[in-house]
């Protein structure tokens, strides 16, 4: 354990007064009980870590490592409990398969169990070829015009659900880069056909509990086309799959301009929402930190997913699988992801205090002036107060990048498990 | 009448033969038979012109007029008429109302039959107000809060149905510029609900042998977001509908890189197409001639539709209602028209050469070398000759933008109808 | 006058405690000493109001009223005296010639400044035809293969400058629809040649005070090229006229996703930045309320503004053209253009609140996480008291749409205009 | 050798009666000195082919090897004269250090000669860290705040100038990764003067006939700025240097729907244009097949290319350094280039085809659909069989696709090298 809860107290003590007043302030802006009401579905909302994204990554030009990575699935259960231990709002681990296989999943399941973590959404792959496998994803997998690839790769996707199954996940993510690189490559109507069929030999194999999340993304470097382009084919498939089976949105995987706060507005209209990748970008898949680059954006997603789940009568914490995608090239990935997680704990909290009633009566009204006002008070309140306590509460640390600095953990990291360390993965 | 049989001839005879030559040296590169069947589909296939492009367009910032516009829906259906008689390609008109009503439908009719036109989809108008209106569409219509505004909507379209209705036609096409301009003006999912619930309206006075087509739109500069803004929405719209709900694809109404061709391959497999706005575009919906800005696009959109309309059993004249959707600015528009015709035809004879056989076989294969190179063997033939032939066979002529420059008929419809007369319409 | 001070100390008593203590909590935050310091940097900036903004917009296809706009110079010059008053911030106006006109410019200028306005840039027209004028700008103006109508856009070009003499302007905007719909259609040489030669005629009329500024937009519905499509094209004009030809950046002329902020520093560092056109986009060239889409681009584009002006020494209040360029299609103008003056406002505040030297230091230690931390800190500060309190200190009102709404001002201008009074322009 | 003179004879033979009639058929459309002329430039006419293309590319998520790949720079070459023996217009190649470094030059370019090679540009390589290298470009090189991470990149470039000397190579690509993925993580002026700092000690070294290249990129994922991202950075860093120093294009570097060929036409006009990566894509830098996805702009930006020089004096086979910078993810690459080279061929041979003259008085007569028809007519044009005779009369093979599949040369390739062969490089 590289925290303990005396270092944190002497990390929060000196932090409290100022924080103290801080909330003073804000209660006396929106309200006492705005502000605990606020608290406390701050500590019930947690954001999945992706086993992935806890090593360096890359572009296609360069990989640059930056030592301490973990090598192991225990070492990187061991860097997602530092994370939840300093923010209290990253309990659960999603994994992916191959890359990060539970050999013996019992003892895993206590050791991220110790940290107080649980499973999350299990994630296959069938986008690289891995040693020893009989047919390649060269052309693709679940829409493969050669149906021993697609077996194949329905049977990858049923061991990632035993798998998961035995760690206490409830739902398998499916990312696809099955696609085509030009034109006259694909009979779209094929692949889509192809998809659909494999897909719905997974979900005969999915668990009644269980939900089988559909990604859809716009475009990668090299692609022509994706099988699962947009949030209307993932839609289809979806719906066609039935009720179990849910669309998954990437912040990231939009054609420019998309209106994707719109989307998700519709997709929980259609009860089709079944979870999130959150990241920033400025061009493409760029899997940037959370609100790095248009936090504004994050803050309308939010918007549009507190007032839809509300309506809906689905729990904020739990109605929807939160989950972190990024890539970490720069940043060491753990002050990213804290960073990440600060960000959306901040656009969740700006999300709770638009006056929603009045924000209806404006919109029936047609009075866009006092929309936009409305909108933009919650925005520019100072959140941060909010998010501080509830983190506190929680026994988690006042300024949680501040601490991890402070104790010098990547330099413990990367004494113990070397400075070349590499992650598996990409 | 602008143009009589004997000039046509005038115009013709010199080019038959070099024509001739043409076709002789295209039948020995695809075959005999293959050009027949081509030359004989090319007759068959015809697309609407819109009253609305027979006048100058214009920008938010500007109009240029040129002189001899049509004024009146009677010139306008001239102005078709002798692009009909030009290419023998363009026998149907698709009205706009109120720009153009019928005061006197009968009469209106035995016009366009005397031309040989038939009336193509109607389309509405609920995007700007109307002198006298009670209620204005400033915050939208069918999907306005305000269920007067909805209900005023409705009633017009109606409207339109019963004007379509005496004139012969069998489609409503929607489209609609409601959407937002600012973040939380609307509730994207009321705004949904009150579009389909007006569209249910509609539909339900809907003539037995009649479909409904629901165009989206991406973006037009002004808008935050647009209520029906991608073909996810529309196909949700269709879907709930009924069967004689459909879609409009207008080439133009895509956010960047979109690939249209997949998109209207997939709505060709869930039988929601129904119907094409051609057009090009560079940046937005720029409304530019056919194939003036990426023709290959045009082209793989056509190879999609052919070999989609195949697959399922429409035959390709009639199993979509195509139609031109443009904006002339600086183009005179009865040259614009005929160089759209012209390109869209030259796209659907290219489709028509794709060996489909090779293609499958090549696709299953996962050969994309081969596949790119049956595509492309289609595209770099020159399909000219075809296309003139099937126009001279229906008694049109060999170079339409030719003839009608050598006739001074732009000259000719100044001098009737003024050099300032202007198209109602925008 | 629609204003008293006796009505705006009645609207801002009830609210001075409130705001005094915000004010105190920002003080803990910042520090009294940095408070003061952005106050009196508040209290100097300025944002020119164009007159064109004070009507009712539109898109291509429609156009809605909102009732007592202004129909003359006079009547616009009241409405940004109005701004003016409330938010003390809007002390000049941008003028358009030939839709507004000084036929006396010794009494508008008197009338200007009975509101304490001054006149900023003068804008011509060369993308519309006006009555009588002998030749159209259908295919261009100062790029046009004609030298008949380059020279009448000279001519044009000049006559504006002359009024903007008369009125104490000390710039000349230049924005030209100058462009292409189709390949082909232009020689891009001989369109720059053309453009620059008449620029050159220009600049060798202006006033040795004077700055040009050469504006660029991407695109606009319709166009395939624009002849001054991007900052690199106007930097080439800029560079080549010489050191009084500035570029103009408005933030909604660029391709998707471009990197504003970066442009802007680059400028900056050229010495080729003269001005900006503030409003906020979120397709295209969208001119919605500044800050209503992306206010943290906004920040970032301001926080790289006051960098480079201070490394340059430019005074942040004069170094730049400071202006709204935006179109008012749903929203009051006038409460639009309060919203937008205020997004500005916070965005330079929160701009001038970054820990510069902190951020350097990351910078040379390439801290990445430290930079975004650093940044965000002062984005995430509510500097909402801030500017409010250099409101108050000049005389304005503390909540200036609210007083605008309480005082019913609209209601006012249409029973003294009229309903259906319609402002000069597009 | 895997192509002798008799293979070749033994596959044009059959062909040469069909490409007779063909000839004679674009003879009687065009003109026979027409042709002749074409063919002759088209002679002329080579492409550079980059060692880094030779084997299997990938994405940021899988990379798939296809077998027979050249592990050495001597079988580099071997692939690049295979091109060359069979399309005669692939006679040179242009190397990327540190993936092929020639340890003994005067072999490497002995080897390169036997086949008819010359060296075109070399690329050096600051985008990767290289094992035992000092100092990490992770924050850029060129750009680097750090001054020893600078030396370092220069001195590498240095090196490379080296090697190219030796070569005879007579130019130096310079593409830089340098950016920044964070808003704050860079001081875009810094980075600017630093990177021109740099440039200016390699520019300093370079030998007096060669030339500076300097390439922009536009974004790639993970990025949020690019240092050198658009042409007019690029043209900034080259004017600055001097008259050596020119942009090179790259037509997958740009923002969704940047006009390219105006770009191209400009920096021709400034002097400025040094050369051309080609490639295609639908999103991003897709590195496709050339002319696969939009082989219409690809012909606009070679009339650009073919006015523009001819207006400068400047000739076509060697006034700019024309290559081909493409990934072969799924495609064999030596078809692909093929495939490419053949597509660049096509393209300059349509661009010669347009009748300037005509072209141009349409232009000064505004006369747009004029404009179109002539450059669509030159479009439309089957050029295929000028392309194969400008082949065959230089003693290359009519198809060369289909003499490569034929022959099985893959299979040889992958017998002789190995099925696992892996290609050095990214």
């Amino acid at each position: 354990m590289y925290v303990n809860a005396i270092e944190l107290e002497e990390h929060n003590e000196p932090r409290r007064k100022r924080l103290a007043m801080e909330l003073e302030h804000i209660s006396e802006q929106v309200g006492a009980d705005k502000c605990r009401q606020v608290i406390d579905l701050l500590r019930k909302f947690e954001i999945a870590i992706p086993s992935w994204a806890l090593g360096a990554g890359g572009t296609r030009f360069g990989r640059f490592g930056f030592g301490g990575e973990p090598s192991t699935l225990a070492e990187k259960i061991e860097d997602v409990g530092l994370l939840q231990q300093l923010n209290r709002a990253s309990g659960a681990i999603s994994l992916h398969i191959p890359w990060d296989i539970p050999e013996d999943p019992e003892s895993i399941r206590r050791l991220a169990a110790s940290y107080g973590l649980r499973f999350d959404a299990v994630n296959s792959n069938t986008f690289q070829d891995q040693p020893g496998q009989p047919y390649s994803y060269k052309y693709g997998s679940l829409h493969h015009v050669d149906v021993r690839v697609r077996k194949q790769a329905i049977a990858h996707n049923v061991e990632v659900i035993r798998y998961g199954v035995a760690l206490g996940s409830q739902s398998l993510a499916l990312w696809l880069a099955d696609g085509s690189s030009y034109p006259g490559q694909l009979n779209f109507r094929r692949a889509f056909a192809n998809t659909l069929e494999s897909m719905e030999a997974i979900y005969a194999e999915l668990p009644s509990d269980w939900n089988l999340l559909v990604e859809y993304k716009a475009f990668e470097p090299n692609f022509y086309s994706m099988t699962i382009g947009d949030w209307g084919q993932a839609y289809l498939l979806a719906s066609k799959l039935g009720p179990r089976a849910k669309t998954l949105v990437d912040l990231g995987h939009h054609l420019p301009n998309a209106n994707i706060e719109q989307i998700v507005s519709l997709l929980l209209m259609e009860e089709k929402l079944g979870g999130f990748h959150f990241n920033d970008s400025k061009y493409g898949d760029d899997d940037l930190t959370v609100g790095c680059i248009n936090p504004y954006q994050l803050y309308l997603v939010f918007s549009q997913l507190i007032e839809g789940m509300d309506a809906r009568g689905l729990t904020h914490a739990t109605g929807l699988a939160w989950m972190i995608d990024a890539s970490h090239n720069l940043k060491d990935p753990l002050e990213d992801l804290l960073q990440s997680v600060e960000a959306i704990l901040q656009s969740y909290a700006q999300a709770l205090l638009v006056d929603q009633d009045a924000l209806r009566e404006a919109q029936e009204a047609s009075d866009v002036v006092r929309c936009q006002e409305l909108l933009q008070d919650a925005y520019r309140t100072d959140v941060r107060p909010l998010v501080a306590q509830a983190r506190i509460e929680q026994g988690g640390a006042c300024a949680p990048v501040e601490f991890y600095r402070q104790h010098g953990i990547r330099k413990q990291l990367m004494q113990r498990r070397g400075v070349h360390a590499k992650a598996t993965g990409l």
